[in-house]
């Protein structure tokens, strides 16, 4: 398992392991072997090359990244490890009629897909304990704080509540950028898929099946919207978790003291208990707005396949997505393991009024309107 | 009209209106007026008082940006103004049990529905030209380019279908945003309304109807998610743009020369026609990218107000939406001005084969899906 | 004045006004009359047409932002006002031989020499106010806080000369990155200077000492490294104030106490103490990193002047000075106003060990090694 | 070698080799090891537990970043298996008095200067290059474009050396901000070394002798800006790289065809000649921007240890510089194998007449100025 130090709190093992070189080759692989099947399924290849080009796996990545820099992609050097895997009369086969992109984009699809439920679990795990911590503290009065300053009262359930809508509300639009970006790229040299003559539509559609991907709509080699809006949704989400962590890591300060992480220990002071999944929350989630920026930046490409914004995409979806579930999974934890001193939440209030005005109201409908 | 000459093409006149000091203004009052008004017809404040508050008008602007200053809020200099031009009898009802975030996220709202038909009617034109270009051409022979470079045969009806189509699916994300971010804030001190008592939400119902505002589901004070998705989506939806007015200087080089943009001069040479709308499309979509970095880096707002996220978001929508309408006009402007040399486009072509696979197919697929 | 409200706490008054149209169009027309003059004093145009052209002035803005985006450039419909205030025999010697971005780039440059001492005037007043805190409260112990929890002792007046080193070692660089920037643009259509034969480098040399700026080294056109480094400095720069920013937010926290600034009430609860300008601070200082990250990102400027990237700089670099100079007159102003309650710090501390160790050493130098 | 195939060409090999797993535990052990023999030499620690400090060696990383979640530091884990290392008499004296923040800032340090002469020695090369290539081709004429247009004649010579002035100057900013980063980081728990008594600075003073770093001014735990400079610089010069990489990507296109890349071949097109390292170039290239954005609105740390924003910096930091490095190995090679195909550009001018003005001059100044 890549332990990647240096990348921090960027990611965690499970989203590192989804975008490690043995499942990026193995994505690569999957698209060039669904290839051939549905070309053998349709007669366009022979039955044989795709048989053996079906039993092709453990596909190496010492040296790829390497020699993927004299030609500017992968698939070139990825190519030529298949081949030379195959004997002469399979490996004239592989990659018919295709093009760099359609492995690139595809394989990049295919490890997006494998992600998703790796969000979607913390994400299950995390909005169960909100509702929860909502409910138990419906009549916790707190000190709602403005400008970091004491402004009247609210109730703890009801600020858990405003964390959970927005997390319901962003997870429902990350969900459904989820559902326009995993889609097959298949196109060919320009989009035209010019080498099925006027198959193309046909074997799209089959590879689109043997990869259990929906029906294709069509080429996206330089419309990048979808991966766009996967990334900026990555990036709201983020926001989101981020200010629950923050609202956590006020709360734990010593002299407020109304919250308290599991957790937490400190190199040099044995007795400090640091919010230590929040600060892993504020880590992660500060990689996504400059990988939204990113993304966003790389977008106006050039003609039929861009010469450096393509190109440069690779490592931006797979930080974003990486990083939006360390967020994650770190407020999950934080949120699983919270203590929260509810005298202490009282006594900080002190004189101010207790009126709580619609606080219980809108708590539920928070709750509610996102069941 | 604010002509503001520093801000280059990051705006158009008549966005910039929108935005004007006098608009602000006007949005500020507008939501104070109709909070007058929901109370007296609720009974908690004097008719009289409504009535007085909504003969306010015409607020200037002069010294209230210097005086937001002292208190880190434009609505404690503006209620001055008001509670100056009103007798002291109407001007204890003002703003009465609102806060500063209820007036500035409302008003920033009404100034957005303002903006959207602007940006709508550009959107239609341009969708209108780049269906009847698409069609114009589905014919037109050209070479497709990837990473700059000849690749194999295309239709300009093609490229400019796939123009059409990323335009077509960002645009639909970006009016969804409009939707949800065109909502009341109206949570008095702290989200709870508790000035009101027991009669909040019956309030902001009345408040939202008179502002014609969708009935609201609760505040937002801290959750900024909504907004987050509109400035996104605008980051979206301006780098479909800038591809399209990239592939437009790409395509008006000399040497290439397979369309031109009308218009276009220059300061020293006379001779040269320039891409003037491209350029301007590309300069302002610029901006874009680091907007919405700055709007989502501001997301982890603390507690029940932001210290500094929520106060910095005013120039980054208004930011955000500009340099999107100015791009968007711009490019409106090149398609509606672009003059295509399919003769030109068959020459480059030179010897390359010219089979088109499913060129039309995915051409038609991409108009119609998006009907 | 432009009260530009929508614009939040992105600048100050005195900034807006630095880089307000009248600025701009004044800097536009100082370079055109420099121009004239060397041109003149050379013998290259007649002395009349540059009397002619050095008695303009008060050019009006109307319209011309409007026109600009016909050709992309404000210079054509600029020298358009120029030419119908002029005489014909006067007329055709304005902007001899010059281009649009010779007029524009110097322009800017002439505005940044403008916005320079505003920024070094409150720059002075900070550092000199930081120096004299930190040694008042040299002996002022106080909880240090790691991770937002209590850490050891620590004293107050290292503190501030903690925040001080930083602003001294950031504005060093910032100063450079100006002594940099501030150098004329003037290279004609592409960077030859052609239209003035062998005489260009000569004539360069005549309209920079004209402008008062340093002898030029040569044109910069798409070459924009310097002001690149102007942005960014003030991006590091502003990130150094927004820190202090932070801390004394955090320190005013009602149950920490420590110190309080001058100022900052609410608009809905009178007794209500807010770290206002903290908060303007904070809220200007989020603008820099996507403006900073927008510069960056236009820096891949085409071949002799760029299509969008070159016209995408002006609001960026003019938004980057201001919110920089709106921090650091917010951060001056916070620190000018600043009580501290060292009594509450002591106390604070509570048992905490009070070894300071070398916190005095530091503090020490950190104030004279910036002297 | 970590392959990092999703990373695409966010790096090389040589610089992924310095960020590996092993590296940053050796950086790590480095400075345990170096503290450890300083204060052995000053007799703060017994020398035989010194020495079999210093024996360690080969640390695993096997699941410490997992572990690192748990207290958001590494150092937590990674010293638990450093003491399992050791006999009891030794393993108390491990990291003794030091922090977290300590360990971790100056093994990234370590990191970067062993980071730094892979880029100079790319940077030599390419200088090298550049220099030939403008004296080679000081009289090749060639079309000057402006907006993607046909402006003047230039040649190409001068062309270059703009490339590289651009270069030399955004080196020498980036070389002056590496001298001021290398430092050692050394304050103990919250920057006071208080631990040592008063023999802090002493022992400062060893250790940073003991890694052959300077003399240190004292502890940066809260203050950024040097690694703020560091990380901006790279931003400013891989924009100075792109803008060659583009350019070539532009004159290669084969309908102007000046110049030509060696190899760049294509998966479906064999005889398709792409700007291959160009392409990679950009790709690296569009990662600074952001990483730059994330690190500025990460330095408004709070206190004396940020909660989120210092634990955010090691990806971007370590981004920065192989993203960096990776622009400019790919500039390296696209000029050490590029054809300049002269007569075509003399052939591209056409009509246009060919007054050069002040081309050599300003041609020999760029070169000579940045010797």
């Amino acid at each position: 398992m890549p332990a990647r130090l240096i990348d921090g709190f960027a990611t965690t093992d499970a989203l590192a392991e989804v975008f490690s070189d043995e499942a990026v080759a193995g994505a690569m692989l999957r698209f060039e072997i669904a290839l051939a099947r549905a070309q053998a399924r349709l007669g366009m290849i022979p039955q044989a090359a795709a048989e053996a080009i079906g039993k092709l796996d453990r596909i190496g990545a010492a040296g790829l990244a390497w020699q993927a820099r004299e030609s500017a992609t992968l698939v070139i050097p990825f190519l030529r490890v298949l081949k030379s895997r195959l004997d002469p009369a399979a490996a004239r086969y592989v990659h018919w009629g295709s093009t760099s992109q359609d492995v690139l984009d595809t394989a990049l699809v295919l490890l997006l897909r494998a992600a998703r439920p790796i969000l979607e679990s913390d994400r299950e795990r995390l909005e169960r304990a909100l509702r929860a911590l909502s409910d138990k503290h419906a009549g916790s009065l707190m000190q709602a704080r403005t400008l970091l300053q004491p402004a009247l009262a609210t109730t703890f359930g009801y600020k858990v509540a405003g964390w959970y809508g927005e997390l319901h509300r962003s997870w429902r639009r990350l969900a459904k950028a989820f559902d326009e970006a995993l889609q097959l790229q298949f196109g060919g040299a320009c989009g035209t898929l010019a080498s099925y003559g006027d198959r193309g539509p046909e074997l799209a559609a089959v590879v689109a099946a043997e990869l259990e991907l929906p029906p294709p709509a069509g080429p996206w080699h330089a419309h990048r919207d979808c991966l766009a809006a996967l990334v900026a949704n990555c990036g709201i989400y983020a926001g989101g978790l981020a200010k629950i962590a923050r609202d956590i890591a006020l709360l734990m300060q010593s002299e407020i003291g109304e919250v308290a992480e599991r957790g937490g220990g400190s190199s040099t002071m044995p007795h400090k208990r640091n919010p230590a999944a929040s600060v892993v929350a504020l880590a992660a989630a500060a990689r996504l707005p400059g990988l939204v920026a990113a993304f966003l930046a790389a977008m106006p490409q050039e003609h039929e396949r861009a010469a450096g914004g393509w190109q440069s995409e690779w490592p931006t979806v797979a930080g974003a997505i990486q990083a939006t579930g360390s967020t994650l999974a770190a407020v999950a934890d934080a949120i699983d393991g919270l203590t929260v001193d509810s005298a202490r939440m009282r006594a900080n209030l002190g004189g101010v009024p207790t009126d709580l005005g619609a606080a219980e109201i809108f708590r539920r409908r928070l709750l509610e309107e996102s069941e």
